[in-house]
């Protein structure tokens, strides 16, 4: 057998966050509700129809400018000003951090992100080898005191400084807090101080049920030390792999050329402009809102039910709950027995990067409908009742 | 202005490979013939109308099953066995490419390749931050006895060992060659006998004008040496985005999880299902061949007659012809000359990762039609004698 000379990120094998258990109810995953999938017949057809040449070229590698002055518009009625050259479209927000860690960190630097965060960025930053600094989160967001310590001490002990901050300032994936205007403000003052840029992460922002939106840190970013990674995974469709990164137009540059595979599918771009241009995205996105808000609310009501022992915070908006477990309580386990009564949930050890409290899973209500919500958690309740009955007999 | 912290891969902006110089006859870039993109109206259709859940979700991080296995049935009629399980599906050879980089090197590991060789390649090894030892090549192909001198010396001094070698055996780009059997047969000794993975990108095989097909190098792999890096590009349309990699289900499975972005568009991917499925890529790549060849003769043609100096070898297929100008000539300044007449080319330069012997030009024949190439390759004529007084004048 060939023995591989592998690099040394390939170890990270082991922790794949893309693979589902067939047959069970999917509360892991941030997948889009099927009956919400947007009707795009009308727009497909025109873009590999009359628009055949420009849908089955290479596209240019910085995305359609087309797509690019529509994104500008779409972001420009939320308080960010960018113009075209500030906007590179990518396949997701993932893919644009993606290159956000290529342009800016070599392996050994450190990120800042929030203790617990996204568990997907924590699998693409393991890729490149990057260094975690986690830091606490409460209900108004990233610990900014904390941060601030952290900082002051690296600093004075001139260790090596961070050089990205990865956050999901909106609806946070896994905890759903949104981070308070004070928050955002302090946070970019650090990234000033610092010189250090934030990837505002923000796929959910416009899936709010209730409460006031919070000025985004983009919007108030006038020295570029900001990123904005967005997309349409979370308001039209996860299936057109269009997202995009906003940011200084050197530092936009620099991401494009970190691309291996050029220029973006251009006839999902073309999709995508076409909605945006049409009223057909608002509308979908007040439909996903509407079905989401629904969601959210049959399983914070199932898990009271449940599994009354869960600490949970209901999200203003989003796809995720987050719930604490009493302390001690083994959540790696309860994944395995939730799966064994057809329910997958996500252990919050794939979002904590560096050491897991043991006591936090992550549910996603976006996926499934609200009664195989209901059903789903149910399940997860025999779940917890055999967990516990094995915790008592050990 | 904030002095950004780049990573070193950062540096390599300025040698973008993606620009174009617009109002120019495009001799420079391997797109599609415009004529011949196909039709996917119906394809397209069908994909997000009564195929909407898959086409507007999230796709499976491998690809879609029946991608897979139609790619495998597709590779099967050339002699290559693979099983689903072998492969992974991408946005493109380059981006498979890339996932291998990341999944076997660190910076500063070697990488074999051709001198000269892909200029993307480059681009996307540079962002890797590995060297390259590159072998000469002739019109067999690349000289595998120089590879094994070379690496028979670095085992001997202990020196680090190349972990890849990239090579497109095939109507290799830039210069046409198609590497012998007894040579592809060398270079999978030399893989086994000294443990790298040969990454074999195949976009262009199915492009042949004339004489007969040699054995993939990947057809003759029973270790697991060898990576194939297909695409549709080349064959279908650039714009569907769709490619793979096939190899050791370890080594697959390794690099899917690499990827940043998750699964590929899926309706991507369910379109050219639906072209493989179907006669029409077959008719497809028929249609390819007819106008490809037609495209070579014409530039060929023209070449003799506006730059006569030019020694070009015809390539059976493929894309691109490489010439070589007499010694001592500005490859560089012709390039620039050739803009200001309107014609753009590629400077040989882009193709060598490390000395450039300065007299070669890379011209792509697959974009624009016959008349256009003969007028481009008339403009680079006036743009060569411009070049030859200017240098006599000196």
């Amino acid at each position: 057998m060939t023995k591989y000379r592998f690099a040394r990120r390939s170890a990270i094998l082991g922790n794949s966050v893309f693979d589902h258990v067939p047959g069970t109810i999917a509360l892991s995953s941030g997948a889009a509700y099927p009956p919400c999938l947007p009707d795009v017949v009308r727009e497909a057809t025109e873009a590999v129809g009359p628009l055949r040449e420009e849908a089955m070229q290479y596209a240019p590698l910085m995305g359609l400018d087309d797509l690019r002055d529509e994104i500008c518009a779409f972001v420009a009625k939320d308080g960010v000003k960018a113009a075209r050259e500030n906007v590179l479209v990518t396949y997701g927000s993932k893919s644009a951090f993606d290159l956000a860690l290529r342009t800016f960190c070599e392996a050994g630097d450190a990120v800042i992100v929030t203790r617990p965060t996204y568990m997907t960025a924590v699998h693409i930053m393991r890729t490149h080898g990057v260094r975690f600094l986690d830091i606490g989160q409460d209900d108004k967001g990233l610990d900014a005191a904390e941060l601030e310590r952290k900082l002051f001490n690296l600093e004075r002990n001139a260790e090596q400084m961070p050089k990205l901050l990865f956050d999901v300032p909106d609806f946070h994936n896994p905890t759903g807090v949104t981070t308070s205007l004070a928050r955002r403000k302090k946070m970019l003052d650090l990234a000033q101080r610092y010189n250090f840029v934030i990837c505002e992460d923000d796929p959910y922002r416009r899936i709010r049920f209730e409460g006031e939106a919070v000025p985004s840190i983009k919007s108030m970013d006038t020295t570029g030390h900001v990123i904005s990674l967005g997309t349409v995974s979370k308001i039209l469709a996860p299936g057109l792999r269009v997202g995009w990164a906003i940011g200084d137009p050197g530092v936009i540059r620099r991401m494009a050329m970190q691309k291996a595979d050029g220029g973006s599918n251009a006839f999902a771009q073309r999709i995508v402009v076409q909605l945006m241009r049409s009223n057909k995205m608002a509308l979908h996105i007040d439909e996903m809102v509407h079905h989401m808000c629904i969601h959210r609310d049959a399983m914070i009501d199932a898990l009271a039910e449940h599994v009354p022992e869960a600490v949970v915070r209901a999200p203003q908006g989003g796809y995720f709950l987050w719930a604490e477990l009493p302390e001690g309580t083994d959540a790696e386990r309860l994944v395995e027995l939730g799966i064994e009564e057809g329910v997958e949930i996500s252990s919050g050890r794939l979002s904590f990067p560096n050491d897991d409290p043991g006591h936090f899973i992550r549910m996603a209500y976006s996926f499934t409908a609200p009664d195989e919500i209901r059903d789903g958690v149910a399940r997860l309740g025999i779940a917890w009742r055999k967990l516990q009955s094995q915790a008592n007999s050990a």
